[in-house]
């Protein structure tokens, strides 16, 4: 039985966290720390857990939570992670990093979109921690920095057909849709549901946001060369779901390709990721709650482009659930425990 | 490993029924029946199953699905019901009803609210699937009435009080709302997104709905004497969850009673109905595709009346949840299995 | 041209306010004020706006705003209502007040559910402005107080039935559910698109929320002796829209009568009032941004109950289309100018 | 006084223009036709019209309608509409015809993407009904064909931007998202609240949908060559609006150009389309209900792409209002009459 904390638990992804974590067979959820709601059971914060979990919601330094547990999920905002990580890794805990902190190789790239890092040693040891391109290292880490949520989406739709050379990297456009799990769960008005029901905005527009230097990281690794994207995200009003389209212009080598084989080649084995059948086109409900990531694609033959749709659930393959995977792989546990249930739909 | 067969596996208690058992680890979902999608496999029409189950939607007789499974859920209108279940149950098989059909000891009483009975021999034998009050009898059972998704958030809610006496019966108002997935998964202008979506409307008003005599059935059972309701139905614009409202006014006892120290006896050792403490309230997103069911309740010194209020996913706890929670019971597997998972929130 | 003020702009009742004036051919909105955004355009703060009004956000004190415009409303909390209603009356304004401050008659009942109240000698004076019943009053009042949301719904569904004593009014319970922009603008957690979202719960119950003292004032009113209620509110996923589910049992004299005809005398000259015809139900959708209440009632013959339900919504009917309605009255413009638009539907 | 007839008034489309035409001051509807409500009153179909429009639902061939009005909204599907327009026209009435019979000028092009077309001999009369462009023509029209929603909000983002070279045409992605009410209001399982609600999808992807050669005619006229386009239309959990994500590489003109400047000229007196302050972005609930458009931009520098974003209401701007602003122009009313509201937030 593994001892777990959640440094972060108040959020959305820290009750996804213990939402999973609740039914996982191999862990006990010891320690959870959130200084908002410190002395709180975890489920009188959220009442979903009631009688499902019994763990407290405390406030602790770093030493505090050294002898509580193991294996740590930093649910915190970046920043905030890099001043507590490096300790936890000093005291041999193992980490799965939610945050941005160590996603990014170049320490210049980090704080160009950021600010300055603290503890840039590490960004060459953390792994990117996507099992379905980096199963192995994960397997050994004892940092595992979590994927972005839309990175997740655009990452595993992409990634087949740039190793392949199938599309023009300097075409690519992606326009990604998030629920409003994904804001956070701080008061604001600009999330009350008001503001958010019944409509739909774009937001972060002309390539600001910080998910663009992450996609172009692993776009580029994948394309063995410097890819630059347009990236927009869009607010849903669902709390639950990211779709991503992306669209870029088939090389030669594409046209003539058989992409469906491709997908089916890369991804067949992998039990959280779907390729559906050519005609077929992903819904956030079919993936709600799980860890899933449904992908589809379409050839646009009028204009030589071609469109891949790939949806997941940002608080699940898109951070919780991915970083339950990422920990399963780091505790040589059955990859998919706690994970393999359906999507809830509807 | 128990064989499982789903009959009418094509609505949204047949989906549900399909997500939990997919994780089931003691079952194995070996034959589903649809008429209108026979042939398809089930994880094409709800491709949220994709590769986490493989049965296919067949057209079968009754006799062409006895050899297929040992256990079965009957998801289809009543009526039809009672057409398979007693072949069913001639050829050995265990069998949880999800329809009305077995739901009603009185066969008169049935047949005013339904249409005739063509097998009335079964009503007696018939378990009505309510864990938390029909335990015992559910382990021995071979052929269980789940109760219907709004009677079983009112029993829950209203039977400690019915028992004790602490309620005048004649005064009871029960003011329910459901979620849309309880109208079913038909083509229906009046169900369409635009129809339902942000609006909110009251149906079946003065005494219709047909959970009316089960409701009645059950406090009657509570109370010791024959008990008349005001129900009354409405439409939330929500896929998923019930919240049933209940009004009555105190008898002397009860106006003197400890009513929480009631509730919490009567459920402190149930693992799905979780009793709130004073001053919390239920809602549906607590227990949204979980088993749960979560009781409160508030006394409006004013007028001398008790107010209880229940939350359940209607298909969760409301139909599929408590299906396979009843499965568990009469086959000795643990009671919880498959079913232990918090709900989803956000 | 009347010159016309809102103080309080920037909430939900503000823009309401704002969106029908916009329209309205007899006035010009010459102020509004806002705290939070002064300095700002009111089409800066709601680009709804945009192209239609031309109006800043200003914080200005209340000798500032005298020479500003002839008429006021007010869409500030109460307590900070009656610090400023009396200068404007005492400058020689008309005033429709939203907020609670001059609803009720007794100043034992608002100290007893509000705090102190600081110019009581109003209280008398002040309009009930609910046009329906007080028509007359409300044409030559210089200060109306604008009824609250759920008591607007719950005063037109019952007070036929008062007048002509057909229920018990000791048996009354009123099940209510509103829309969230009834909570607000302001930034909350509880108030968040992921806690409101495909959820539904009530709140204050037991007889807490402050709009019981209203409804059993008006409802004692129309019974001529006084009325106690139980009044329980629920917050629905939706923005707006309110809908109430009044219980009484019938006297004989109300199990004799023709409650249809009765209903339809009350209101077949009403613009706003629409009585169903029987077997129909109100829906919020069919009131949305619109300044109608829908009636409808069925009878439980089984128990010897009516059941009314009635649609508004909550910041049309409820609040700002309510309040332009009494400022025509008392300016003497034709009651429906801009405010005879059906509701938007889908 | 106009008299005015609906041709199909029993869809959403329908119901828009009934609400619209409910408040015009120049106009009387004189008669709606539906096959499925015949008998009807339109207001028993849709409540929300009920004291606001007293008009029967009749199923009538042509000739019967012909002595009902003087001018007629066809909101009928393709196809149906060119079996009608045509009797219209030749018995001296006026028409908008809101398919798409008569909005592509290429008899070949309509065929390949529709059928063929039984009176080619009107689409070069036919003014394509977006005032913004062709509102001078539109004035002295008897046939107008009003634009679809899709290509409504794609058309006013970028002819500015095409005229005068400043982008790549070839390079155009056009990421569209609509609202639910833009599939119909026919049963249909794929459109249920269950399967809609809480999720997003893409669909016709692969230059697929209809709308495709409407958007391109009208940017070839703008771009004077023929522009091709990939366009991906998404369904949103929303009743109605649709925002158009158009992503295009700048030309070295348009890289030095001042576009907001030119987005100002192009519209600023124009009274429905808004173009946003640098650094804001629409969002479809401002422009829910209203006859709007609203536009912003957003440069990405490190990829040389413009990403522009414009807003309707599908329903409003993309079909009834903007029916009706023909209306106006072809009648010589005030452009804005009945139209000016607005837009319903929240």
């Amino acid at each position: 039985m593994l001892d777990v904390g959640i440094i972060g638990a108040s959020g959305y992804t820290g009750v996804e966290l213990a939402r999973i974590l609740a039914v996982h067979p191999e862990v006990r959820l010891t320690v959870a720390t959130s200084r908002q709601y410190a002395g709180r059971k975890m489920a009188e914060v959220f009442p979903s857990l009631a009688k499902r979990l019994d763990v407290l919601c405390e406030n602790l330094t770093v030493d505090e939570l050294l002898p509580r547990a193991d294996f740590f999920f930093a649910a915190v905002p970046h920043k905030t992670a890099m001043d507590i990580v490096p300790k936890l890794l000093a005291a041999g805990k193992k980490v799965v990093d939610l945050s941005a902190d160590y996603r990014l190789h170049d320490q210049r790239v980090y704080e160009e979109w950021y600010q300055p890092h603290s503890s840039p040693e590490f960004l060459a040891e953390a792994v990117y921690g996507l099992p379905e391109l980096y199963r192995d290292q994960i397997r050994t880490a004892r940092l595992v920095a979590n994927p972005g949520c839309y990175p997740t989406s655009v990452i595993l739709a992409l990634t087949p057909l740039l190793r392949e050379d199938l599309i023009e990297p300097g075409t690519l456009v992606i326009d990604s849709k998030s629920g409003t799990s994904g804001a956070g769960r701080s008061a604001s008005v600009a999330n009350l549901y008001c503001e958010v029901a019944d409509s739909f905005r774009a937001y972060k527009v002309g390539g600001k946001h910080r998910h663009t230097p992450e996609i172009e990281q692993e776009l580029s690794l994948a394309a063995g060369a410097p890819v630059r994207v347009t990236f927009t995200p869009h607010l849903l009003p669902i709390s639950r779901g990211i779709l991503s389209t992306s669209y870029a212009t088939l090389t030669p080598r594409g046209a003539k390709a058989d992409i469906f084989a491709l997908y089916e080649a890369a991804y067949k084995d992998e039990p959280f990721v779907r390729v559906l059948a050519p005609g077929e086109q992903p819904a956030t409900h079919n993936v709600r709650a799980s860890n899933c990531c449904d992908i589809a694609f379409a050839l646009d033959h009028r204009t030589g482009r071609i469109i891949v749709t790939s949806a997941i659930d940002n608080i699940g393959k898109g951070a919780s659930g991915q970083a339950v995977q990422n920990m399963n792989l780091m505790q040589g546990f059955a990859e998919g425990t706690a994970l393999m249930g359906p999507a809830c739909f509807p």
